[in-house]
């Protein structure tokens, strides 16, 4: 039975000054909590309906101090969802704390990854798409600008499709994050560069996306080693965000 | 002024029965009105702002006789979007009568380009997105199996950001297109096949994208010339479909 007080504790965390508040965040629907489960992410508390616990009887044992059975009315009241899921989890916020550890680690030399870095992605399904793509070609770490959209809204959570769970996720400033690694090549995404398909991505280094409508902010510019272009042969205008990372990171990570 | 039974009229048209009906379809938004005008699509009628008819005066001019100035209000009355541009309009349905002849030309041999065929897409932002992926790499046509959302719907226009006006797109039985074209290779994207960076694209053709969820349905095996796929490298169990039509379009139009 969940009360009152319990439901609005979960609901605010659907607001990031309350995820910052109490350092927590929602997880929602079986593959996401399914991938969850496997990583190192701390668990505050698992909602399940009793069809949830059915199927998931070891990890229910595992978790019993933190498990709640709830029922199809409850889950409806915390779910971000349309359509509710059986199951919501509550995760402890990773720290931003040691950053810069995680960083200098993430960016050891030589890569042996190229690494994704977003300036002012602004849409959640934007960023959780690129989360995705990103874990689908093995790159680890992302670097988001302070401006990104906060990559542990529900939205872009459920967008990643549990991939935020196979993924290091980092907020930093980018200028910071060039002049501090100088010597890491910056593969920067522009409309005008060299064609990806003649651009030479053996050396593994930093691939900078650009702002939904704005691109790539004129800040970054003085840091790209190059400026790299998907050819195109048609007339659309542009391609959005997540689509042209797809492509970049397909032909980068090959 | 827009009397009640016009804005009634324009509001049936976000159902694909009345789109049907009516034969008729809403296109809205600066960029999306700006292509229609340059497009060879029949317009019954505009309603747009009196700062977009300053902006475009020699436009108005030329569409006098159905252009309608309206109020902000008004237009908040008509608009599918939460941030109301300043243009709709209500332009003719292309008619599907001669599907068949439009497939035999554009499909025929030696083709040109790369032709796409989608099994059963079902949401209007992955529809649209793909529109926009396949003008934006010069794929002129694109075959939607007859259960593919209904790229007249104001979501999917949206998402095509005015590419729909850039290309061909049918909708027909896809046995029927394979069974009548069956000298021309399909090129069909499953989670196992030969990897797409091996696959040689010169012989121009059908690339098949299927379902959401479920693929391509298996009922079309015996079409496949080859069986591609995009090389997984890191943990994500698979890629959205415009993502992956993304990726495919720009290895096999490079």
């Amino acid at each position: 039975m969940l009360s009152k007080k319990q439901i609005s504790w979960i609901n605010a965390l659907k607001v990031k000054k309350y995820r910052k508040k109490q350092q927590a965040f929602i997880v929602e629907g079986e593959k996401n909590v399914a991938e969850l489960l496997q990583s190192h992410f701390n668990i505050i508390a698992i909602y399940a309906l009793e069809s949830w616990t059915i199927k998931n009887k070891k990890i229910c044992n595992l978790h019993q101090q933190t498990l709640h059975i709830i029922s199809p009315k409850e889950l409806k009241r915390i779910s971000n969802l349309h359509t509710p899921n059986e199951v919501v989890a509550i995760v402890k916020l990773p720290t931003n704390d040691d950053t810069q550890k995680q960083i200098s680690q993430a960016l050891q030399q030589p890569l042996q990854h190229h690494v994704l870095a977003l300036d002012d992605i602004r849409d959640p399904g934007n960023l959780g798409t690129i989360i995705r793509i990103a874990d689908w070609f093995g790159i680890n770490t992302l670097i988001c600008s302070p401006t990104c959209v906060d990559a542990y809204s529900p939205k872009v959570v459920q967008a990643t499709m549990g991939s935020i769970f196979h993924i290091q996720l980092i907020y930093n400033d980018l200028e910071q994050l060039f002049e501090s690694n100088a010597k890491i090549p910056v593969y920067a995404a522009l409309l005008q560069g060299k064609n990806i398909f003649d651009t030479d991505f053996s050396k593994k280094g930093i691939i900078l996306m650009g702002n939904e409508s704005q691109g790539i902010n004129e800040k970054y510019f003085k840091y790209m080693s190059k400026a790299i272009t998907i050819p195109r042969k048609g007339k659309a205008e542009s391609l959005n965000v997540a689509v042209a990372t797809s492509i970049i990171c397909a032909i980068a990570c090959k």
